[in-house]
Parts: structure tokens; C-alpha cells; sequence
């Protein structure tokens, strides 16, 4: 990686797009508007949880890169962090999730039934805007996401026995949740470009989408809490296997494996047990092996930038996968 | 009505597209297909516990009536009845159903998660083969009422005081949940024909899914269960409010009325009270008052097929009618 990326900030990333990005808050605060009070709570929720706007952020860099002119990026942009809230929702619904950016989930501040319908309302309005574009390519696109999304999820409602989750159905299931939208994000902001960099960046995208959420899922390995400081380690506690121990597994002695056993045995299993799996699969070197995978992948998505022409545009993208490895959060 | 029409029974008003309705279930079981045993389950269980086909029936039947040449209509009658399906099975998660057209329903049988993931699911293949039709009029008419259907169940679920729900919110209500789908199944069917045909149709579509739905509501209020041979009363059970009681309550002396209190006022209503509450419904004529808005858009219904020419496809639509308001089940 350039030396002189390290230490990136979002913000740094965002300053090329940052008008365009300032647009897309109240591109979607229109689309979500209904005429019905206890929709307009949820929307207002919603836009106050507003997260890093990093779909849009990708979109609109990725239009620049390629130098494709095209006034309907705003709109998508919304179109997409639409369809990412949308997810956001019925993910927390079947997690049981009560928290999200540190805000309550609308599963806990309304119910279980708005989620459910709201996610339904976000996503079909989704759809309503994509029509009015009148070009069925970003709709092709988008609903090929959305239908991969529940398809991964699926997949882990499926996976019985977590601990037989392998690394070529962890990838899948990344790819679904994360990469895909990534992938998509980027795309739509080049349609008018010409194909080559329209599959560059549509590759950039899922390189970029797997390396972030593999190192998601190291960070709740490797990141302390704000109160204890030590690694939330939440995912083990909800029994999610992600790459760090999936690729530990086989490393493990007899008794360490064990007590991996007794902590996925464990309904709510003790602090002192995730935090002895944790450093388990540190020591062993799961982490490690997660983190270079993560560095592979960004490596592929900086590679894929090599078929753009050198511009601020594509320094951000790639100050982007930086961000997306080297983030603390 | 046409005295001839009396008793229709379901296969009458088949008989004329028997053969295309033959085909959409081949259709929808390659539309719902995945590499997942999981999803697979589901969609055996759903494809069994197919119900009437009384979206795709109205959309063949519209296209015949209006002799519109459109090769597309089985893949539009397949794709309105996984839509269909797809809200099936959210209601279901929301409502908390167990049993749907006499089988366990989704969540019952797998989880609340498996059924609002397989929601999603199905509702983006529905998109993705609207997609491939590649043609966004479809698109447009079915996005608008899925929507539409999501602020309906909105609309119910913020009626925080069930009994102050109007009879225009009602009106609403079932416009949203039923007229808009049976409207958009019967419009698909005539895309290609003309624009008087067209509206028509849209018109009968929207009439007839009125009346329906008023007569399932009244249902709830007249028909006998298997066991006992009483009124289920189950929407009372569960304080659904629906036109028979809107229409009574303003008639109810102040007794009367604390009664209905009473009811509303109990988490699990006592079947005498239940009972009580379907005998003044019934006294004070919100039955006969339910009944007769029924017929008025029955009558609407009626009124839009003078539009067309004359031929058996229209005179089953005009059956369907009879069938939509005096079915006992």
C-alpha cells in the first residue's frame, strides 16, 4: 500500500464528492416521504442513524474516475443507501438487534411489525424510483443485489452447525452482504462510461466490499469496547463464525478445540471463555490469516484501478481501500 | 345480478383459461428455484398450500375479454402470485399467523427469521423477472402496489385505538391490501389491448377487490367454524376492526357500546363475549350495511364490463363477481 495513505480518514475520501454527497440526504428524505405519521417517525429515525454514506461516497468517486457524465448519480445514490436501509432494517428484525450506530433498531423503538413492513415500504419505494429512472439497467442491477442478499442470508439461517461454516461459504456469504452492494454501488455510478471501466470498477467494488467486511469481522476480534477495553468479541457470543476462527479451527489442540466447543455450546457463554477463545485464535494465527486475506483483496481492488486514468477521483478510491483495511471501527 | 350466475362455484369461472392456469405454477416454481435446500423447503411447502388463483384467473380472463394478443401473460400471472406469495408471508411473520389456507405458515413451521428473509426473497425474484420481461410498464404498475399494499399494513398497524378507525380508513385499508393487487393483475392482462380496455379492466379489477374483501370481512362475522358451527368472530378476537362493526358502532346504545369496550379492552376476548358482541353487530345492521356496500361495488364491478364485447371470457369476469360476494369461504 502507498505509504503516504496510511492514516485515512473518511472525510479525506469524501471531500472530492462532498457536495454531491450533502444532496443525497435530502434526495432520500423525498423518496422515503409518506403520508402517514408513524411512516415519517421511522423515516426520521432513519436519517438521523445515517451512517458513513459510504455506498454514495463510492458511487459518486467512481462516476469521476471514470469521467462519465451522467446527472442521475444523485438519484442513485439515494436509490442505494435506500435499498442498504432497507436490508438495515429486516437484518436487526431477525437478529433481534437493539442497536444500530449506537441508536436504538426500529425493531426495538417501534416493533418487530413495523420493521418488517418498513423494510418492505423502503425497498418497494426503492423500486418506484429505480422505475422512474426509465432504464432497466440499474434496476437489473439492484434487484440482482437485493435477491443475492437474501439468498447469503439464507445461507446462514441454513448453516445448522456453525462450526462446519467453511471459508468458501464464509466468502459467499461476505459477498452477498457486502460486496455485492459495493460492487453495485460503484457500477451505477459509471453506466455511461465506457465497458472497460465499467468492469473495472464493478471489480474494484467487490474486491473492496470483501476486504471491508472480512476486516469488520476482525474487528470484533481485535477492537476493545469503549467501557472495558477489551475486544467486544460479539459475534462469538452471538455463535457467528467469521474468518478469523474459521481458519483457527484447524489449528487448534484437542483441548483448545474444546473449549471452542463449550463456548458454542454455551447459550449465553461467559465473558472469561470469549475472551480465552479470542486469544485462541490470535495465538494460533487466525487473525493474521483473515488480515491477509483481507490484504489480498485489496490488493485486487487497487489492482483493478490501474485501468482508469490517474485523477484525484482514483486516489480517493484508493485511499478508500486504505480505509476499508487499515479503520479502527 | 344475472339470476343465471347464482351459485357459481370457483371451477366454473376457471373452465375458460383451465389450461393456462395449468401452466403457472410450472412457471413459478422456475421463477422461485435456488441452489439451497433451505429455500427449496420453503418453496415446496408455499407451492403446496397454492390457493385459488384468483389473481392469475382475473388476468387471463382480462386478456380474453379483451382479446389482447400478449405472449407474456403466464409469466405475469406467475409473477403476480409470487408477489402475492411474498406478502403472504410477511403478513404472516407480522401477524404472528400459524396456520394460512389450513397449513402451518412459514414462520410457524421454520422461524420469523426464515419467513421475512424468504419474503425478500421472493419479492426481488418477483423484480428480477419483471426485469427480464424488459418492459417497465409491468414494473411500474406492480411497484406502485406493493408499495401501496406496505402503507396499508402501516396504516393498521398505527390505529393505536381500533375502534376510532373510519370507514374511509377502511376503505383504504383494503384497497391497499386487496382492490390495488387484484386491479394490477387484471391491468398485466391487457398491457397490449386498448386504453379504454385498459382502464376498464383496471376499474372492474379494483371494484371486484372491494367487494371481495368486504364480503371476507363480513365473513368472519356470518360463516361457522368446522367444530362448533359458530361465527369464528376471529378478527374480533384479535381487535381487527373491519366495516360491519364501523357500521354498527355509531347505532349501539351506551350498554351496548361498553360491551364492544369490554372486548377491546381484553387481551384474550371470551368466546360469550365475542359471541355477544357478533349479535349486536348483526341487530343494529352492520351486517346487512357491509352487505349492501359489497353489492355497490359488485354493481361497479358490473358496470365496468359494459366496456367489452361480448364474449364467454366476459361473462366469466361477471361470474367472478357473483362468486367475490356470495362465497362462504
Amino acid at each position: 500500500m502507498a505509504p503516504q495513505a496510511a492514516g485515512v480518514r473518511l472525510s479525506d475520501l469524501q471531500r472530492p464528492v462532498e457536495r454531491m454527497l450533502g444532496a443525497v440526504g435530502d434526495e432520500l428524505r423525498r423518496m422515503v416521504l409518506a403520508d402517514l405519521p408513524l411512516i415519517d417517525d421511522v423515516n426520521a429515525h432513519l436519517l438521523q442513524m445515517k451512517g458513513k454514506q459510504f455506498r454514495p461516497m463510492l458511487l459518486f468517486l467512481s462516476n469521476r474516475a471514470a469521467g462519465a457524465d451522467d446527472p442521475r448519480v444523485i438519484r442513485f445514490a439515494a436509490i442505494v443507501e435506500l435499498t442498504h436501509l432497507a436490508t438495515l432494517v429486516h437484518d436487526d428484525s431477525v437478529d433481534h438487534s437493539t442497536l444500530r450506530r449506537g441508536m436504538p433498531t426500529i425493531n426495538a423503538l417501534f416493533s418487530h411489525q413495523v420493521s418488517v413492513i418498513m423494510g418492505d415500504y423502503l425497498y418497494s419505494r426503492a423500486i418506484i424510483e429505480l422505475v422512474a429512472v426509465d432504464d432497466l439497467e440499474p434496476l437489473r442491477i439492484l434487484s440482482r443485489v437485493t435477491n443475492e442478499m437474501t439468498v447469503g442470508e439464507m445461507r446462514q439461517l441454513a448453516a445448522y452447525d456453525a462450526l462446519r461454516f467453511t471459508e468458501e461459504e464464509y466468502g459467499f456469504l461476505i459477498r452477498a452482504k457486502t460486496a455485492s452492494l459495493f460492487s453495485a454501488a460503484c457500477e451505477l455510478g459509471v453506466l455511461r462510461a465506457s465497458p472497460e471501466h465499467r468492469a473495472a470498477l464493478r471489480a474494484y467494488g467487490h474486491a473492496l466490499g470483501m476486504a471491508f467486511q472480512i476486516t469488520d469481522d476482525l474487528l470484533d476480534y481485535t477492537e476493545g469496547e469503549a467501557v472495558t477495553g477489551k475486544p467486544s468479541g460479539l459475534d462469538l457470543k452471538e455463535h457467528k463464525v467469521t474468518l478469523p476462527l474459521i481458519a483457527a479451527l484447524p489449528r487448534l489442540a484437542p483441548d483448545e478445540r474444546r473449549e471452542v466447543d463449550a463456548l458454542f455450546a454455551e447459550q449465553e457463554p461467559a465473558e472469561e471463555r470469549v475472551a480465552r477463545v479470542i486469544g485462541l485464535v490470535a495465538r494460533v494465527g487466525g487473525l493474521e490469516y483473515a488480515r491477509q486475506r483481507a490484504e489480498e483483496y485489496a490488493a485486487r481492488a487497487e489492482a483493478a484501478l490501474e485501468e482508469l486514468p490517474p485523477s484525484q477521483a482514483r486516489d480517493a478510491l484508493r485511499d478508500a481501500i486504505v480505509y476499508a483495511v487499515e479503520r479502527r471501527r
